[in-house]
């Protein structure tokens, strides 16, 4: 019998024990976090699959895997068809499929720490509609039987100093506090781990790719707060940089507090950013819960001036990384040998040799040929193509350092290029490329510059299946939101967000042809006011600066398809490129630079 | 006392003797039309608003007029503020106004023929809330004190020959019949005119500027209809179009036949198209009530090869009568004299000479340097404002003709334009042409090409507070849903319907300089395949062809903003123009039109 037939086995046991007939396993955290730490990777434990998105449901005699259509064949090829059926999302969402599968009087277990409190909602009415019933558990009952599972991670919470964050924590609350005397609330729960990270200016190594600690907060209306955190991840340094004004609590005291402290009160959550349980706690003790934006998400999108100059800093040292990589890939890989996973690793190498990065910003998406006509392609042993000649190559990959998050994708052609190739490569950079130079009276949403990056495509009838741009952090998440640069509605829908000088997105149309390869062609933009212009009405005219520097591969140009001031446009870009990487390389690489750099 | 305090102190008597302690006073009829025949002019009657898009608020001692950012000044000049508070629309709901204004156990009345359901739902909600009840009233009590009261028109339905319609209307019922079947209905209540229209290949004279009757239509499964209708609107000659599968009913027989007909039966009705009294007096009968759009409004959105054909003959000759026009123009406007009446009772004349025109197909937009700024201006004596020396004129209009329905602008100069016009006039120009020539892969809504339109604006920080395109009728509402250029959210939002081949709809950005000048060009366009091309994944690639031809004012486009494929879309549009309108000219007439048709 399987290992994973075995664990199947001993969750049904442990449930009948528990009194339950059913358990609902998602792939989330008590933060909704998009990366989870390893102690909440119950779903991996449980079933094989180790996609980024997915959730599992379990009942006496039947189970169920749920997963989008990224990962309709990984997760075939990694979870056993005969003790789960494959279900797609969202055609099918686990409240509809228990709504059917479920047995009339059943118990379905869920942890109310890992469910927003709208999905306990839809799925609580799907069972009602059976006569089946939705169970909050006290203890996950997985944790109950995995054997060896991961503690969370021990690591210390680190400041962040004001010099990279620009502003003072006790500044950032007190804004929170007037934003509360707004809005009639005594304090806001914060669980989304960025917001807190930003909020107190402190950085942590508990979760993979993104600087953040394990914790929840909650911040008075007095600009005081309430950080609750394993007392073992906090040193005598960080109570001091915290002050007096930030009172410590274990991370355990944090349900009983909420219904302890809040009888009478009003208090700020975030629907979407976090998980029932904190509403049932604080509903529990007689607060009254006030369903609000985290007061963090918009302040901590719209960067100071202090991020914006650690972002560019950032950016320069990761773009002579890419621009080192990228010499040595033009000369290593027509010689054969070379693979995804040894050219990933390259590159990892050689940003770790900058002495300054702390992580990835995300797993590099390393993609030869077929490979790179998958978005999300993530490289491993089984999948590893070669570098061959004459083949597209892509890699989207960032890094974390302590002054900026960085998010870069090249496309490269290994040998000579087909026509087809370096036509849809140029429509991709003439997308790019009107992304770039937009500009537009402030008050539009990111959503309606979308377009701009697909026209190209359009005009022969070709398109590409996700975003065009999504928010960043500063040494925070690689994926931040509110705003995007998307379509409505869909799959991989828009924000209804204007764009406001400050934010930071990616910049990143591309073009997959299945099974042949996969361009994309990302920068990171910062929205910036337009020097010496301004729009009707007193508004502000908005446009980006392109904050990344890194050459753009010209043997997949086809001048003839850009227009003079697209032409003008690159070369430009180039010079700019020269201009603040050159004086970090020297020697051959910088010669190889200016060559790559050259006008067209 | 003013006429209008009379009226709303009768309206108030006949309330108490309705033991009603309030009343709502939409600007609709019983089917949601967009214009209203005189008998529904309830609210210009009371309150001598006669604005688009409005309604009042009557409670014993208080009363409100709601109308939306458009007609901010005009309802301040047209209803006496000692009367009726002014509210705005969207901020102020009536809902909310009358759960502020309205006592406690106030029975506040509504016509429950003139709301949608939602309407009802929110209204009551907020009235249950202050514990107010909102009561559906049998009879309109302004119908009660209304003295003179216009009855609706007795004009007769017609016949509206198959040539012209391209289908038969048994064809059409059947797959109204096959559509029921798949959603398990037995029956659809078909509300909207011109969706009545379009299904039975009729056309009336009932409403200003739509070619419809006043009528009620069910469709069965079986593709037989019941229509209800005046019997003094109805002769042989149509009885016997419609044939023996058209029953035919009073219109008062409506509201009895839906209660008795559909006792256990499945009936759709459109909740967006249809007031709440259908609803209503369906459930009455026992019947279940199925919230689906009306299915006639994609298929009669999708215009077939006669209605493009027809719509095409249309076009040529309404942009005839323009080219005519503008040559008038030219030479008239300098010479002093010309107001904005005169000049639009000329194009009348004109449209009227050509012995096909049906009616306007809207009341013309005309408007001379400031009063263009004005995207939704009516002239009127007061307003009425003279052509004067370097200044712009704008003329939106349209013809129903019995092949089609047109809707063009044109913006002219008179005597000299100013660097700044040119520039403004260019951009919009530039914006037009990008909506022209787009092209996109299917399954694309119009908001998504909505950017393209601004994006020549936007870069100079301007922008236009209306939406980019409409869909348009065939010999119907020149304002035609389903799909819509305009973008998410906002006032004048987008719908997330697809283009598909066959819709025809306006491309008119525009530019408006408050008290100076408005600008816009408009044509209309047809979605049609791209031939000889496909899109990925077997989709079809699609783009427009445009409709409406007629000179766009040379001397107000800036040659150097235009790119060589702007310049070269310009000079093949009037090789066009030339080829298609010059033979319906001659003499001075055709040797101006080549004049402003020769290349730039």
């Amino acid at each position: 019998m399987s290992t994973y037939a075995d664990r199947l086995n001993a969750l049904r046991s442990q449930l009948k024990s528990d009194n339950l007939d059913g358990f609902v396993v998602p792939l989330t955290d008590e933060h909704m976090s998009e990366y989870v730490g390893s102690y909440a990777q119950r779903l991996a434990w449980l079933t094989g699959f180790d996609g980024s998105a997915g959730a599992a449901a379990v009942l006496p005699e039947e189970a169920a895997i749920f997963t989008d259509g990224r990962y309709t064949i990984q997760v075939r090829n990694q979870v056993d068809g005969a003790l789960y059926s494959y279900e797609d999302v969202p055609d099918t969402s686990i409240a509809e499929w228990l709504g059917k599968h479920a047995s009339k009087g059943a118990r379905v277990g869920f942890d109310p720490w890992l469910h927003t409190r709208a999905w306990v909602k839809q799925a609580k009415r799907s069972l009602e509609a059976i006569g089946a019933e939705l169970v909050a558990v006290e203890r996950n009952p997985i944790d109950a039987v995995w054997a060896g599972k991961p503690q969370p991670s021990k690591a210390r919470l680190e400041p962040y100093s004001s010099n990279l964050a620009g502003r003072a924590s006790s500044d950032k609350r007190s804004e929170i506090a007037s934003w509360l005397k707004d809005h009639g609330a005594d304090a806001a729960v914060i669980a989304a781990l960025d917001s807190i990270a930003w909020t107190l200016n402190v950085r942590g190594r508990d979760v993979t790719h993104t600087p953040v600690a394990l914790a929840f907060l909650i911040v008075n209306d007095d600009a005081s707060a309430d950080l609750f955190v394993d007392g073992d991840k906090v040193d005598e340094e960080l109570r001091n940089f915290l002050g007096d004004d930030i009172r410590l609590h274990e991370r355990s005291a944090f349900e009983p507090f909420l219904t302890d402290s809040f009888g009478g009160k009003t208090v700020a959550v975030d629907p979407e950013r976090s998980v029932a349980a904190i509403e049932l706690a604080l509903e529990a003790g007689g607060a009254r819960v006030l369903a609000l934006r985290d007061p963090a998400v918009l302040p901590k999108a719209i960067k100071n001036e202090a991020e914006k100059q650690g972002h560019r800093e950032a950016q320069y040292r990761d773009g002579a990384v890419i621009s080192r990589f990228l010499k040595w890939l033009e000369e290593e890989a027509p010689k054969g040998g070379q693979d995804e996973l040894s050219v990933a690793a390259k590159l990892y190498e050689m940003r770790e040799a900058t002495g300054e990065l702390k992580d990835l910003s995300f797993d590099t998406i390393s993609g030869a040929g077929p490979n790179g006509a998958l978005p999300h392609y993530r490289v491993n042993e089984e999948s590893n193509h070669p570098l061959e000649m004459n083949s597209i190559y892509l890699v989207d990959s960032g890094g974390q350092y302590m002054d900026g998050t960085t998010d870069i994708t090249r496309t490269v052609i290994v040998g000579t290029p087909t026509e087809e190739m370096k036509d849809r490569f140029t429509r991709v950079l003439k997308g790019h490329i009107a992304i770039a130079t937009a500009r537009w009276p402030e008050g539009i949403t990111g959503g309606r510059l979308d377009s701009f990056a697909r026209q190209h495509l359009w005009q022969v009838g070709l398109d590409y299946a996700h975003g065009t741009g999504h928010g960043v952090g500063a040494f925070l998440a690689v994926h931040e939101g509110p705003q995007r640069i998307s379509p409505p509605g869909g799959a991989y829908a828009g924000s209804d967000e204007p764009l406001r000088a400050g934010m930071i997105l990616s910049n990143e149309p591309g073009y997959y042809k299945a099974g042949e390869y996969g361009i994309r062609i990302e920068n990171l933009v910062l929205v910036v006011e337009v020097e010496g212009a301004a729009a009707e009405a007193g508004k502000k005219l908005l446009g980006f600066e392109t904050l990344t520097f890194a050459p753009i591969e010209r043997r997949l140009i086809d001048t003839a398809l850009l227009t003079s001031e697209e032409r003008q446009w690159v070369d430009d870009y180039h010079a700019q490129v020269v201009e603040k990487i050159g004086p970090r390389l020297e020697g051959e690489e910088l010669d190889w630079l200016e060559a790559a750099c050259a006008p067209l």
